[in-house]
């Protein structure tokens, strides 16, 4: 096993030279990468085979399916990987310009960050999606996977070097950490100066552990308690639809509604609509059914499980939706103000002052009016990919796509110029 | 003595009144702040006087004058807010905009970041200076200045709370820390969830002791140890211009020259005329010299001082230049690699090849080609004001400007879309 260390130094070393590629050159790279997959696709799908037998007795159906790989989910990847090759390139971007009055001309330009390290549980095509991004975005790329798809992922990894090096690059520039324990995780928050930036793709377990021990920049990423207010003036069938979609298309990702409040002018109207349509009919359709958790106003109205306070600050992830009665748009800005995580939340109104108040005052990530909070992702918003959702303010929020992915530099040109 | 906690907690909670204020309103603050500074100057400086008798047993020359108020001094910080008051919002600039084939219309906005902290040292006028801008940005504020500027920036806080409350806006949203221990400090740095950015101005310990201690987003200012590298194709006559401006016309800032790296080809014809333009001709003129810390192939060349190693590691803030002959550009562009602080780098050369190669791979704030590194600066970059020059690649780089002091969102409006 090589160390961790030793992997980040020469990805480290390695980065100026990708830096410094052209467009076409990098675009050549993920070419070549995508083309590897396919070379390699038998090699990449027996180790599969070797990490899906180990995990087997560890992991329930729904994770197992997620560590699978097959020829398709394979070709899939590189079709990720020929897709980011075909956006545009980040670098050399020249996003302001100024010619002073002393005849200096001041470019400010977008400048590749140098190293990306990335920590990712269970899914394989990570691998190789955050490398494509990572690469395209001009900067070297530390890949620390699970445990679990160990074998799949360092089967993936050593495509991505070989398509590296069929282009000409050098293939320490997808670095893999071999070390799967706690440490190498650990390593990479606390390498200052190797580490330009550190993208934990995971639980909150995994985010919490980055927040607090990382000493080189990291993106807080993930977490969603999503919110749906429900105004007084809402289209109520527009509502049920949207919270329906929101709460039940993909209970399982961040931009999954969590919590839904409702306007207390229309709760006696609205609330036994929205329980015949996520409970009932659900039922009836041999869906799962919504757990209603309500609070006390709520519970006036409809029968469901009674909300303890914990339920207002859950990601469920799950088929469950906490439910409050609110008096105004402002006392719902104010419970999301206090129990968000800054994701993704949502006014149903046809009121324009308050959308507009909501989305002045409601401090998250995303702020919709009248669409669902599902639509919270890189592709969605016209980024092309994205690497993750930001949910803190510094640098980026919000979808990471590429430009997010990359700093800039102040080059200056001048004839002698002194101050 | 209030509790730091608590009045951050007060700025907190008043924050969101200014981010919902229009450009207009946070004006006429700015102004009615400005006017507080002529109206309340006999408790400033009567404040000031009494630092003043405190620190000069402690205080040298130089330290004295920087805490030094005068009614110029405070007509210039009313000016400064002027000027602040001036400059574009940079808050609601709509920063993307895009129509999705589904109709939702993604608009990425640019949003204030909430509480800006700032701890500073010793010079009474960044009370004022750093609050303009904050609250400039829509944000409320936290100072926290030097212990013996304590009685000038209590004053100057208090008028700008009473600004702040002629103009209608709570006072709480310019908070001051009534603590001047370490302890108000860490309490920054740790105040998770009520600080969105700490900005450390001041030195080196400060800001190192942010970067380990700080919990809170923090940006990394400052240290600057800036290269000059003279190719072989250089106008020797500009490069002597541009050396001894970086390096002598004020040695004590961040962007001023610490280190002079000559192409060997030209070293023999350069150094000479070095030493009689920064030694000779200054001792001359009854200035300080240059004190030359010379590696052994300059010290073949012409006399001076032995570098030791450390010496291309020191910002030295002084009349010292470190002086090393290389072999080729790319050897500069190496040496820079390991030595630089990523503040601000210059290369003087006639060849616009070198000069493409510095400018791309020299990863620091600011590249020269053929200025003078003393011009990073908000104010020379044509940003109009700045908070301090971050030398980190997250975020921020260079100067700071108010477009910096911001963070966006997305808002997402539709008619009811689901995905």
């Amino acid at each position: 096993m090589r160390a961790t260390r030793e992997i980040l130094e020469a990805a480290k070393a390695a980065a100026p030279v990708l830096a410094a590629a052209s467009s076409d050159a990098k675009n050549k790279a993920l070419s070549a990468i995508a083309d590897r997959l396919f070379t390699e696709q038998e090699s990449i799908l027996s180790a599969n085979r070797e990490d899906m037998e180990q995990a087997k007795a560890a992991l329930g159906a729904v994770m197992a399916d997620r560590l699978l790989l097959t020829p398709e989910r394979i070709a899939g990847m590189a079709a990720g990987i020929r897709d980011a090759a075909a956006l545009p390139d980040p670098v050399g971007r020249v996003l302001r310009r100024v010619e002073r009055p002393n005849g200096l001309i001041v470019e400010k330009v977008a400048v590749p960050l140098g190293v990306i390290a990335i920590i990712y549980e269970s899914r394989p095509n990570v691998t190789s999606d955050a490398a494509a991004l990572a690469l395209k975005a001009g900067s070297a790329v530390m890949l620390r996977g699970g445990k679990e798809a160990f074998r799949s992922n360092a089967a993936i990894a050593r495509a991505i070097r070989l398509g590296l090096a069929d282009a000409g690059f050098p293939p320490e520039l997808a670095g893999f950490v071999e070390d799967t324990s706690r440490d190498s995780a650990r390593e990479l928050m606390e390498a200052e100066g190797l580490v330009d930036l550190l993208i934990p793709r995971g639980g909150a377990g995994l985010i919490r552990s980055c927040m607090e021990h990382a000493k080189v920049p990291c993106i807080q990423t993930g977490t969603g308690i999503c919110h749906i207010y429900v105004d007084a003036s809402a289209n109520q069938q527009m509502a049920l639809d949207i919270i329906d979609n929101a709460k039940t298309s993909r209970p399982s990702v961040c931009n999954a509604e969590e919590v839904l409040l409702v306007h207390r002018g229309i709760a006696a109207e609205f609330l036994p609509k929205l329980r015949e349509r996520l409970v009932v009919e659900r039922e009836k359709r041999g869906l799962t059914p919504v757990e209603l958790r309500l609070d006390s106003r709520a519970l006036e109205i409809i029968p469901g499980t009674p909300a303890n306070e914990r339920d207002f600050d859950t990601e469920f992830l799950d088929y469950i939706l906490a439910v409050g009665v609110v008096d105004s748009a402002d006392d719902a800005i104010k419970h999301i103000g206090r129990h968000s995580t800054g994701h993704s939340d949502a006014i149903i109104t046809q009121d324009s002052g308050a959308a507009e108040r909501f989305t002045r005052l409601v401090d998250s990530a995303a702020v919709y009016v009248n669409a669902s909070t599902r639509f919270t992702d890189g592709g969605e918003f016209g980024l092309g990919c994205e690497m993750g959702i930001s949910t803190q303010k510094l640098h980026a929020r919000g979808p990471m796509g590429l430009e997010e992915l990359t700093s800039y530099k102040y080059v200056v040109r001048g004839d002698g110029q002194t101050r």
